[in-house]
């Protein structure tokens, strides 16, 4: 096998990004050590139980000694916190990276933190599950997925390139772009999705003409769907709504207005307006498969839903 | 092989549903011959090449005579079309049913053409994929999936009885309920899931500040469980929104005032209202997969979710 890319790699916060960040590092051969950091002790007993990593420590400062490999994967609300504790303790040449869902408030909120000696290359990986906790992790997460780095304007491109082969290396696909364009790009693809999807759970579970057991009972007709991302993680996207404030209210804003011409459209009965919508939007669902992004079986494959072309 | 419930069943468009019910009618021996009438001819085609009926024809008239049971399977808003056809052309003593999402429409379009003499059940099987037409129907759809009937106070009993037996023959669980609670269910797991899905993919598709295909490069982030309902057959959903106008607009009323409480509680920063939410819907998540009516397989046992407990 040829040489690890790293000597040393520190992860802190073991939920699913950072075990699976370990699993697939390992399995990859990039690091020669694996040190995990986890504030909960119930974490940590899970992080050895489950063996993805070689060291595990509670206090983030303590895992970065000597590490030439950092990535924060903790929520994004306490990323500043962590680069406080760990700033002053980064080995000299150390590359500091981290996951989150958003880059601006990551960069305002850790950068502060980052010594001159340290290259900080902020990143997000766009892969997960509902699931969360040490335990959801797995090796493949990454694999065919976009990772998104973010650099700054001082950063050195030999660091960039440093990540991107870590990344690369555990089976993702690397994109580069400002810290701006992907917080507005992430808004509409990812946050305003998350939140119209808690949004009409929330609203399903409160109304007194229906039963929550009728809602789930007849989830199949379209609102499970909504609740698979509305079992994300709480913490994690409590942490996104707060800290890509301007981009998702901006989006939001647009979702809203283009809400309301549907909900004329429906109250005056402007059919034709209803089905030039919903044929392009379509043809949308079209791209998305035809580049790989996700599979082309019917019902996402689910039981129920024919597995091959021949079916009767 | 026991005898079939029916000798004979007509199924008035072949779509998606109507094509799954004559296979699964088939394969279950449900009926003696079946015959599909579609009025578009390259349907009828692919019906005739598919082999899923016995008899094909263009026009529903023709197909309805001396059929013991006749369901309409076409978009809602012809439903009313439909039955002026059919109506006077029904034997006497057949029962006749819809697959139609809506019910009050249905009742209100079909009722008045529905002569004395024959028995009229609608019917909604909460089952179906992104897929439409012929092609897109299998045998298994309705397996352990609901179909609602919404019997009128005036159907006999035992027509009731026959169409459930028809339902639970093909595998489905059969369920009954007023046509107006029905409506207001749907509304709310259906309809405006439906609709906010449709919505939120036109509102990406039109951005200037975030491309087109960096909707559809990084949709794995959310998005693109959206675009798979936002796939869903144009002609039908237009039906459904025009014809559930009153309880879709007043669930969707529901829907807008909870998510500016949402957009309120990002702005003033109010994490704590956030997180209360996200807790709770991840409640309903756990309940619908206790309940059989999901996958519990992260990410819906798409390509790079574990299949199984071990991973690594």
């Amino acid at each position: 096998m040829a040489e690890p890319l790293f000597d040393r790699v520190a992860i802190i916060g073991a939920g699913l990004i950072g075990s699976s960040i370990a699993w697939a590092a390992r399995r990859a051969g990039l690091a020669r050590t694996i040190v995990a950091a986890d504030l909960d002790a119930h974490v940590r007993e899970r992080v050895a139980a489950l063996g993805f990593a070689d060291e595990v420590c509670e206090r983030s400062g303590e895992a970065v000694a000597g590490a030439d490999l950092v990535i924060v994967c903790t929520p994004v609300g306490v990323c500043g916190a962590v680069a406080a504790e760990i700033g002053p303790r980064l080995k000299p040449g150390a590359l500091l990276s981290d996951v989150g869902s958003v880059k601006g408030a990551v960069v305002r909120d850790m950068g502060p933190h980052v010594p001159a000696h340290v290259q900080f290359v902020p990143a997000h990986p766009i892969a997960g599950t509902e699931n969360s906790g040490p335990d959801a992790g797995f090796a493949e997460l990454f694999e065919g997925r976009w990772t998104i780095l973010t650099p700054l304007q001082s950063t050195d491109p030999a660091a960039v390139a440093a990540l991107r082969a870590f990344w690369e290396g555990m089976g993702a696909r690397v994109d580069t772009m400002t810290v701006e364009h992907h917080d507005l790009v992430f808004a509409i693809v990812s946050h305003v999705p998350h939140l119209i999807a808690y949004n009409i759970v929330g609203t399903a579970a409160d109304l007194e003409e229906v039963t929550q057991s009728e809602v789930i009972k007849y989830s199949a007709s379209g609102f499970r769907d909504f609740t698979r991302i509305a079992a994300s993680d709480p913490t994690m996207w409590r942490d996104v709504f707060l800290n890509n404030r301007d981009a998702v209210l901006q989006m939001l804003g647009r979702f809203v207005e283009d809400l309301t011409a549907l909900q004329r459209a429906i109250r005056w009965g402007e059919g034709d307006k209803l089905f030039e919508l919903f044929t392009r939007t379509r043809a949308i669902r079209r791209d998305i498969i035809e580049q790989g992004q996700d599979t082309a079986q019917p019902d996402f494959g689910r039981r129920n839903a024919p597995s091959g072309a021949e079916h009767g």
